[in-house]
């Protein structure tokens, strides 16, 4: 075995993205223990910090150790008994997920299934719950990773409300680059990765709970089948106030790479970052255009941040990629279930939502295309691209 | 919020230890897709080097993308089916949280509890599991972190073998430090972690399988309670052989840490790592005996990375860790349950296994102490280590 020496890439697939130097060089920094005080101190700022981005007041704000998937579990094996029941919005990879989440934390899944590349139709999954007035939660991904699609976050947690359902949001690929407001919508549950807008690497979730949820979770009448995961026990390590107990070792020098996403964000502006990701995407819709290519979804519903771009008839998509990545050290992502195939997903996630980034996409992508004798005029599209992002 | 720098501390508690420039540095390597051929090049080294390390043949042997709790969980929610018998080892903190795993994954767990400082008695081990012949899994941890005591593995193991069970290995404080033979005693599921003797930051947690352990995940007749951690998912992404499919992102940068680890302990050698361990120990154990300190555990069963010391009467521990904190930047660890207050847990493991580490812990403690009026001559001290550091 060697030291491993990575190659230098430009990541714009659907994560990670792109990671900024100040957070590498975060990560490197020395290792504290996870019971030294400097250590607390950094993580009662992140907890701040991730109330602030999370714009709520929820006390049970932390990044759980390990990726969004495990987030994910956090939030349904803590909120969920055996035989809740549980509707489920699935327009794409993650609603599914969700579904094994729910099965496997021994609730009952009741499915609203939309097309992918669409959005959950607010007024269907209002006839659902209609139908299933024991619901207990409804789950829905904010922003489909699989497909590019925006849901109405805020839509659909009123629509809880009024049902009186709890909510589980995923919020993976939106947080950081779209507003996310947990107090505002009402979200009692919700999950994110640091791998995405934010940034850092990838391995850990930020989660917060709303005090609706933690009722539900001190009223459990069976335990939290995980123990890795069991928020109670979590948050007697994440609380300050009464004495950290040990739970398990945090993963301290990642943590550090996170806290440091988080200083980045708040010298930007939150809303300077979500604004920047919309113009990046309009730059890169008005080249990739140009360029006579197609998006999968409907601007009303387009993510920012992930772009399913159709491949065109005749096009070898994988080919396309392996060159992406060979020549120009360029990384796009390849279609999901459905989507194998037929679509690339470009990201223009956090660090990765600037503007050499969308040139240097549109650049690779007119040469690949080229070669396989689709005739695209890569420097119209970078102009177009130009103007999409200085008209802002 | 502002960047956070950490003050370098010496980690001598019971984890994290020190981490060594060269892993912080690869940890800020460039970040690459999960996904990207030059990474899943660097996973399969991965896969090989840990092979190596815990001297086994398994193909299922890889890092769980979180910390050893969750390889624990691992281990547990993947072998144990609902109403499965398990009998658990227990003589200290972690024997306990196995049986809380065991619990939550719908198991009967058999205790066999021993005084906390004293080694399971495999004799009495053996009476129970001919008391329970429906036990489908003998689950004990090598290396107890909460008292410094080390188990026959070999022993264990091959009894467990003698009544037709499984067996569940906890190897998170020995791993690196102490000879782990998963073939040789016939484990059948292992868990450690990257932040004790591999001296990688925390976050990461190897496991390794036999076929044995495969072939009752096969035909369980109920789904791994767990997404997250399901074998069988993890797998097709860690299984190179049939194409990866994506299960979560990998904690990528972590991961280029654990490597960078992997490489340094096979360039010192597993053989030499071992007695490094073993004559740092020897050297502080001569140090504090000279200073008048005792052991909490018996020479024979004594681990050489973790040394649980009793606290002298009239002596406040939680003082003396202070001050070597604020004073020395030294990190040592306190008592955990029943041992709380009673001993302080030193840790020599991976890179803080060496003289600096114990010489530094020696003369911080002869001053703590000193200050407390116990009439203690670091000197003599330091001399008794470095002879019991250099005869070997």
């Amino acid at each position: 075995m060697q030291s491993f020496i990575p190659t230098k890439r430009t990541l714009m697939g659907p994560g990670p993205s792109d990671v900024h130097d100040r957070i590498l060089e975060a990560m490197a920094r020395p290792t504290l223990g996870h019971l030294d005080p400097e250590f607390q101190r950094m993580m009662e700022e992140l907890k701040g910090g991730l109330r602030a981005l999370f714009k709520t007041e929820n006390a049970m704000t932390f990044p759980v150790s390990a990726p969004g998937s495990a987030g994910m579990e956090m939030c349904f094996v803590n909120l969920i008994e055996p035989g809740d029941k549980v509707v489920v919005v699935k327009n794409g990879v993650f609603g599914e997920r969700m579904r094994e989440n729910v099965v496997r934390a021994g609730g009952e899944a009741v499915m609203v299934e939309f097309d992918w590349g669409t959005a959950p139709d607010v007024s269907k999954v209002a006839e659902v719950l209609a139908a299933n007035s024991d619901t207990k939660i409804l789950a829905f991904v904010h922003a489909e990773t699989s497909t590019g699609v925006r849901a109405d976050a805020a839509a659909l947690c009123a629509l809880a409300r009024e049902h009186d359902c709890l909510t589980i949001v995923d919020a993976v690929t939106s947080l950081g680059g779209l507003p996310v407001e947990v107090d505002a919508w009402g979200i009692d549950a919700i999950y994110s990765g640091s791998q995405k807008c934010l940034s850092c690497t990838p391995g850990l979730s930020p989660v917060s709970f709303s005090e609706r949820a933690l009722a539900r979770v001190r009223a459990r009448k069976v335990p939290v089948q995980s123990w890795f995961l069991d928020l109670s026990l979590v948050m007697a390590y994440w609380d300050g106030t009464g004495g950290r107990s040990y739970h398990h070792t945090a993963p301290v020098n990642p943590l550090y790479g996170l806290h440091e996403s988080l200083v980045m964000l708040f010298e930007e502006g939150l809303e300077e970052s979500h604004a920047r990701h919309a113009v990046m995407h309009e730059g890169l819709v008005a080249g990739l255009e140009d360029m006579g290519l197609d998006f999968l979804v409907h601007p009303d519903i387009r993510l920012p941040m992930l772009n399913a771009v159709k491949v065109p008839d005749g096009i070898d998509e994988a080919a396309v990629r392996a060159h992406l990545l060979q020549e120009y050290d360029l990384e796009i992502g390849a279609g999901l279930g459905p989507l194998a195939g037929k679509v690339w997903r470009i990201g223009l996630m956090g660090t990765s939502a600037r503007e050499e980034n969308v040139e240097l996409c549109l650049t690779a992508l007119a040469d690949a295309l080229g070669k396989q004798q689709m005739h695209v005029d890569g420097l119209k599209a970078l102009e177009a691209a130009r103007k999409a992002m200085s008209d802002d």
